[in-house]
This record gives C-alpha cells, sequence and structure tokens, in this order.
C-alpha cells in the first residue's frame, strides 16, 4: 500500500505544484491520476532504472490510450542534444499532442533531459517527475532546472519549468549504490549549512540513521530538504539572486567535474568537496569557526564522501575552468560562502590569491 | 537618420516589451543599447540578410568587448535542431555569460531559431528581434513564440520566450521580393478578418498604396497589425485558448506547406489559401455572406496570392495531414472560423464530411 509521508508546495503563483514523498508512490494510481490531464503520456527512464521500476508505474497508467515507453542509456554522457532529438523522434513518431504527459522515472539526468523535453515539445507539455536517487529528490526535482550538457559545459541548454508534480517514493533508495547515496546526502547537508541551521544540527546527530536507511528519517531529511529548496526557489525562480546560494560548492565542484571529465566524480561527491573549500574560504575571511570546518570534514568522512580536491588539479586549474562557469557574470566569478552556519551569502570579490592559498600543497 | 514612427508596447507584466516601427531603426545605436545589458552579442542573420544589414547592425554595436556573428544558410530546411546545435557550438566557444545578449536580424526563420536559441542558452538569455521581412515584421516577431522544426512537423520543438525589444525597420521592405512581399500581406489581412472590420476595410481601400510599399501606408498596416496580434497575446500568451484565432488559415495552411514539403509554398501563400478555405466554411454555415468570400478572394488575387490549394491535393490528403497538427487535442481538430468579418470563433466540431464538401472538385 503507498502512504504518502509528507506534502510541501513550491509556492509559485498559477505554477506551484506539489511534492510528494512517502512510501510506494510510484505505483500510486489514483496519485498518478490526479496530474495525467490526457490520455497519452511519455514516460522515460534509463536502462538501470527501467528493469526496476518501470513496470510498476506503467500498471498505474492503467488503459491509457497511447503510452510511449523510452529507455535511455544511463549515463550523464547521454544528457545531450542527440539524446533529446531521438526523444523528439520517438513522441513525435507516436504522434503526442499538445495534451500529453511526459514522466521521468529516475535520477537527475533522466529528470534534467525529460523536463527539457517536455518544455520543448510542441513549446510545453506537462511533466511529472518521480525521482529515484536520493540527489534528485533532494534536489534537480525541485526548482524547474532542466538542462542539457553542452561538450564544453554542463548545463548550458536548457529551460526553466515546472512540474505538475513530484512524486518522492522513498522505497527507491534501498536499491541506490552506496556511492551515490553518499553523494546524494552531500546535497541534504548543503540545505542545512546554507539556509537551516537547526536542519544541519539535526544531520550531524541523526546521520547513523540516514546512512542505515531507516524510512523515517530519510522522509524527515528529504521534507526538510525541499522545503528549504521550495523556499529558495519560490522567492526567486530565475536565479536573479538568492537562488544562487543553492550552489554552495558548486563552483569548485563543477570545476573538478569538468577537469575530470562528466561521470568520474559523481556530482555530490564534487560538491561535497567544493563545499569544504567554499567552508574554508569562510573560515578564512574570519566568517564562521575553524571547529565547525573541522566538524564538517568529519561528517563528509562519515558519510564516505571526499574531502579534498583530486590530486592532478591545482589552483591554476581550477582558475581556468571556473572562469567559464555560468556564474561569472561580464567577468566577475560569484562564490557562494557562508557567514554563519545557516547563513549562506554570495560574494563576487574573491580573489585568484584567495584561491591559489586555498589550493596550495599543504 | 533614424525616425521612429510607432511604438506599441506587448502588455506581459514583468515581460512586457516595446515594439519600435520606423525607419532606419537597425542602424539605431541609442536605440539598441537601451535594451543590450551586457556587453556581449550574439548576432544571428542569414546568408541573404547578412550582405544587406549586418554591417549596418555591427556599426550601431560600437566598441563592444564580444560581438560573435552568425551568419544561417538561407532557408526553412535549416530551422532544425542541427543548425540550433551549431549555434551553441559557436556562442560556447566564444565563452558568451548569461549576460549576452542574442539578436535576430532576419525574417521568421532566423527569429524563431534565435529566439529559440536565446530561451535554451544558459536556461534564457536576453534577446532582440530585427525582423526584414513583413511577415516577420507583423508574425513572428510578436507573440514569443519560437521553434525549430522536427522532420514530422513545423515548430514542434520550441518555447514561449519573449524578447527585450523589437526593432521593426520598414526601410527593409524595401528589398524584399515582391512574392515575401505578398506572403506578408495575407498575414496582415488576416488581423483584420479576424479581429478588426475597421482595419480590414482600410485595407481593402489601401492595398494600392500597401502594393506600392508607400512607407506611411506600411508603417500604418504593421503596427495595426502588431497591436491586433500584441492585444491577442497579451490575453492569452501560452495559446490557452483566445490565441488560437491567430491560427485562422493556418490548420490548412499547415497541411498545404507540409504536402508540398517546405518552402515549395510560402507560410503566407499557404495561409492565405487556408483563409480562403475558412471563410468558404463559415460562409457555408451561413455565418458570413458569399459575397464577403468572393471580396475576399478578389483581394488575395489584388496581392497576387493564390486562391486555390495545390492540384494535387484532394480532400483525403488535407485530412490525412491535418490529423497530425497541433492544433489536434485528443483527437479533436480545432479550426478557426469567422462569426463575421472581424470576428473570429474557435470551432471543434468540423467534420470530415465538411472538409470533403469544401475540397471537392467544383
Amino acid at each position: 500500500m503507498s502512504l504518502i509521508m509528507h506534502t510541501l508546495h513550491v509556492e509559485l503563483g498559477e505554477r506551484t505544484y506539489p511534492v510528494y514523498i512517502g512510501r510506494d508512490l510510484l505505483s500510486d494510481n489514483k496519485l498518478l491520476a490526479q496530474h495525467i490531464a490526457g490520455s497519452q503520456v511519455v514516460l522515460i527512464s534509463n536502462e538501470t532504472i527501467a528493469p526496476l521500476y518501470a513496470e510498476r508505474v506503467r500498471s498505474a497508467l492503467g488503459d491509457r490510450q497511447l503510452i510511449t515507453e523510452i529507455v535511455l542509456p544511463d549515463g550523464e554522457q547521454y544528457k545531450s542534444l542527440d539524446t533529446l532529438s531521438d526523444i523528439f523522434d520517438r513522441v513525435m513518431a507516436d504522434k503526442h499532442s499538445r495534451n500529453t504527459t511526459f514522466i521521468a522515472l529516475g535520477g537527475g539526468v533522466v529528470g534534467d533531459i525529460t523536463g527539457f523535453a517536455a518544455a520543448c515539445y510542441q513549446r510545453g507539455v506537462n511533466f511529472i517527475q518521480v525521482p529515484t536517487t536520493l540527489l534528485a529528490q533532494v534536489d534537480s526535482s525541485v526548482g524547474g532546472k532542466t538542462a542539457v550538457n553542452h561538450p564544453q559545459g554542463k548545463n548550458m541548454i536548457g529551460a526553466f519549468y515546472q512540474p505538475q508534480a513530484v512524486l518522492i517514493d522513498i522505497n527507491t533508495l534501498q536499491t541506490l549504490p552506496a556511492r551515490e547515496f553518499s553523494a546524494g546526502l552531500a546535497e541534504v547537508v548543503k540545505y542545512g549549512l546554507i539556509s537551516d541551521e537547526p536542519f544541519y544540527r539535526w544531520l550531524q546527530e541523526h546521520m547513523p540513521r540516514l546512512l542505515a536507511r531507516e524510512e523515517a528519517a530519510l522522509a524527515e531529511a528529504i521534507e526538510r530538504s525541499c522545503a528549504n529548496k521550495a523556499q529558495v526557489v519560490a522567492e526567486d525562480e530565475r536565479e536573479g539572486g538568492l537562488r544562487a546560494i543553492l550552489n554552495l560548492g558548486h563552483t569548485f565542484g563543477h570545476a573538478i567535474e569538468t577537469g575530470q571529465g562528466y561521470g568520474k566524480w559523481l556530482h555530490g561527491e564534487a560538491v561535497a568537496t567544493g563545499m569544504l573549500l567554499a567552508l574554508e574560504l569562510s573560515a578564512r575571511r574570519g566568517w564562521i569557526e575553524a571547529t565547525e570546518v573541522e566538524d564538517f570534514r568529519t561528517l563528509l568522512l562519515d558519510i564516505h564522501l571526499p574531502v579534498a580536491p583530486p590530486a592532478d588539479m591545482d589552483a591554476e586549474a581550477f582558475l581556468e575552468l571556473m572562469a567559464h562557469d555560468k556564474k561569472v557574470i561580464d567577468g566577475k566569478l560569484r562564490v557562494i560562502l557562508l557567514k554563519a552556519i545557516g547563513s549562506a551569502c554570495i560574494v563576487d570579490d574573491v580573489t585568484d590569491t584567495e584561491i591559489r592559498g586555498l589550493l596550495a600543497p599543504s
């Protein structure tokens, strides 16, 4: 039996949508039916997820007139314009109308590309996110960022486009590989750091329960993560200002991902190390205590996340890669730092000298 | 010297933008500067337009830090995902930031693909429309529809995305080939038919001045066309309902374009014949007088527009092609008809029998 444990709403005026968190939601036919307007569905997943969960969603869809199932190859390298083009070929071949609904069943790659396909197909059709990884559940499924990668940069081609609903089925976390689970926890911890100190303290205390994948703890952590993100997104849907704080650790993290080649480091792993660098920089500026940096390092080690950049990347490599980041505006690099635990700020005065000091071999 | 003859605003809340109509606007550096936020510009045109007008815009842009000029091949067949991908390659290679501005200098194809590229690049950057054909000036430059074609259907992949401003330089019409000019007039006449009877009567009276490309008449006709379109778009940005009336003649027209292969009939030519079919159908339902249909046929002939579908397309060909149109919702074909001159309506009860009657060999 399915069970909704938490429901929250991402408040965006007429584009407000619900996020359901609970058990067995992906086979909840009534919940799905509430958010599917027509009789046509495009179900997009990948080779890893489809064998595990696609059948349950298909059954829950019942006897709809037209269900096109698209199974993508698994991997960040397929989050491309080419894959997008393949999706449009299938959807056009099956003659889906403007009234169709796209369902993204999978992790961040499936969610991002499905969302972008839905944003563009006939200039926008409905879609539903069913994220199956912890990272997607707390990050990419809330906020309406959709995209594909360009060979020269991640997420460079995309749209802000909101789903009709997000169904977070925490059962899917039981089949998630340990490394991906840990990477997802990096983003969970991020929400505590940027905007919710009590949640951060809760995470420090309850991390063993999360690592044991206890259902109640997972639902709680996901709900508080999504609530934090939803609040930031509601205030700044199109990343005019505040929303940038969600990028804590991402400027350094993207440099690591790009420098190493997509997929070698998981996104959450790169962000974890990036956050540690951001905290270290914040401490050097005297904004947070050095002991907080050490406690955070300990937390990352408990989660089995990396606490140092790749050995082959020096400060110059970081500076070069960061210069071509979306977060550069007219030549100025924006970095997210902490004024305190639970309080992020956006700075654009980080000097190359500071970066070199931070990344110098100790 | 440049001269703004008319300014109107497309009212879309925080996305409201101005449409300037006048003389020599594309070389008006002050007007351009008002709508370019940063120091980076991507100027997109095509092989036909670039030699005529690109230098003027480039000069008006002055000494901006980074100007990337992209010249597309000319033709509807290049309004594709492949061309879009080429644009992203160029823009990424030149490292344009989120603060860049795309300028579309050309007809509908350039405007549609540039607008869609701007909508997607880094999830949305600013863009300015500088339409150089009559069709683009009165149609695609107002309303925020951007798109590329899919091999199986026109405009199937796109976004609703508004420009910062539209600069309509009527001088560019002096170099427009006669056939394209006539095709543009088809859309001008459309606005009179769907929502503005006084404008339709004005057009019947002043068509000789327009065909002679008199400056004041052109500016007047463009202003009234844009004003009519802006009003419809303001009331229904995302084509929930009312906006569909802009598709008068388009369901038949798209069938002709698709059936003949893109580019054989110009869009405006196909729409002209499509509108005549829609008026004929309206008259058969008793909603408008048969004499109005005859007067409209005469007007089309004056403009040198076609007044009959291609000889090789019978009713069955139309029915098959129309069944896979964006305007089909859950199996029901929506067609725009006239309740009176200046008053369009959306109907979804047109039967195959009616279509066969309309298109039967006489």
